[in-house]
């Protein structure tokens, strides 16, 4: 496995592969990587050649009081997990490469980008678009992979991809989950005993959505109702949103007819987290 | 020569040219073909194994009272010029099929889209960059060919191109004018008779700017004004912008030292034209 910096190497190393007519699957990380990732670089490693993993916290996606500088960065850990499951390049570029001084272009998914965190994080999804249509022009994969986890990210991503008419599949795996439900992401280390505790509540209220769904509710006030109240037992918990939204637009559901995204972002202390699931109403 | 109308017959032409180790240049026009455009088409020609030529009149670039619809339209002759000037394919597709129903991606190069043009044509150089990068992303050019006559939108292109790693080599080839110095442009079709007249006063008090810099005024409001003086003569003309900029930034430059960009827009009874030189400050 190479760890590669430069985007000039990298764009080399890419091009001798496709000189042999290999795949090339990317999963575009900003490291700290735990088993979600895991199962995307799994699933790129079964589908594809090559491997490539990006490791990149990208400035541009936090906004002026979020956690970029103290977004956890392990990529000694990173780097062996990558070898042990059959990466064949990690491409970890530094900032100021892949944002010269006189950069000035930015990538824009209108409607998607403006709700949900887009609400709460403006100008993020823009970040995001951004550095993910360089990392494909960069490597120009067959497939990328992410996770249901940012399920607006990938849908904004998918929108992207195919309104620009990059030649690049997109692939979404589901949520890999702890045991309690709490789903897997690089910011749960900064939750202390207590709240880890607490962070569980995310999967139950969606656990309720689903049921409730699944029962028969068709009234998405009456579901957003009941994970609130789930929700706000715990001490340390705070909602930023629950929403119900249809998957093409993000648009609120209403009334659930077919398949739809339940969302939520909850502060846990200091620390936001999100979660959803993709839920279809039973037919009548 | 082809002409080719779907997206996806044209990537897999373009994927057949490259298997066979082929390289592509593409000229992105909007149709209704002139000298200049064939002056892009013959470099690409000596420069490329494949020439692509790319027609199409894109509404996301034409503010609602520009001239979007009245814009000619030329295919046959346009035809005609390509094959003769040794094109290989033509790709012309169907404004449906650039822009499906949900298209919601924008690619936005700051600064230098607010200025010059920009300023009086808002979205237009959004839409300049985004039809452009799809155009990219679809045919995957090794290099791309534009005139010099639209010097605002190439630095864009150029930038953008940059800033996104986009793997495109970008060309900029002079202007061509008629024997009285007009740029060609497609449209000069426009104007009548005592237009056409008039309308050579643009390159005139692009000349007198250029006289002026080489004989050593360095202060751009000294030469702005004798430009209007020159333009203002004219019956059918009427001053929208005449600037003098760098070229990385497209800032007003107030002292000219070194390479400056001198463009102006110009109203010529109802049909707007630009034009611009590059001069160099002599060495003091």
């Amino acid at each position: 496995m190479k760890i590669i910096r430069g985007i000039k190497r990298v764009q080399a190393a890419v091009r001798d592969l496709r000189k042999q007519g290999e795949t090339i699957g990317i999963v575009p990380t900003m490291g700290a990587l735990h088993a979600g990732h895991l199962s995307l670089i799994k699933q790129a490693r079964r589908e594809n050649d090559r491997v490539i993993v990006s490791i990149f916290v990208n400035p541009t996606q936090f906004g002026p009081n979020e956690d970029f500088k103290k977004y956890p960065r392990s990529l000694r850990a990173d780097s062996l997990l990558c070898k042990n499951a059959g990466v064949d390049i990690i491409f970890h570029p530094g900032v100021g490469q892949v944002y010269a001084k006189s950069y000035k272009t930015h990538v824009i998914v209108e409607k998607l980008s403006d709700v949900l965190c887009g609400e709460f994080r403006p100008g993020h999804f823009s970040g995001v678009a951004t550095i993910v249509n360089k990392l494909f022009n960069i490597i120009q994969p067959d497939v990328a992979y992410f996770g249901q986890k940012d399920a607006q990210q990938a849908i904004i991503i998918q929108q992207m991809t195919r309104d620009l008419n990059m030649p690049v599949r997109i692939r979404l795996m589901p949520i890999v989950r702890e045991p309690d439900g709490l789903a897997l992401s690089s910011r749960n280390a900064y939750l202390n005993a207590e709240q880890r505790a607490d962070a569980k509540v995310l999967f139950e209220a969606l656990e309720k959505a689903k049921t409730m769904i699944k029962q028969g509710t068709v009234n998405s006030e009456k579901i957003i109702s009941a994970m609130r109240r789930i929700i706000q037992k715990k001490r340390s918990a705070r909602i930023q949103y629950i929403e119900i939204v249809d998957l093409d637009e993000l648009r609120p559901v209403r009334l659930i007819k077919d398949k739809v995204l339940v969302a939520l972002a909850v502060w846990i202390g200091n620390t936001r987290l999100i979660d959803n699931i993709i839920v279809k109403a039973p037919k009548h």
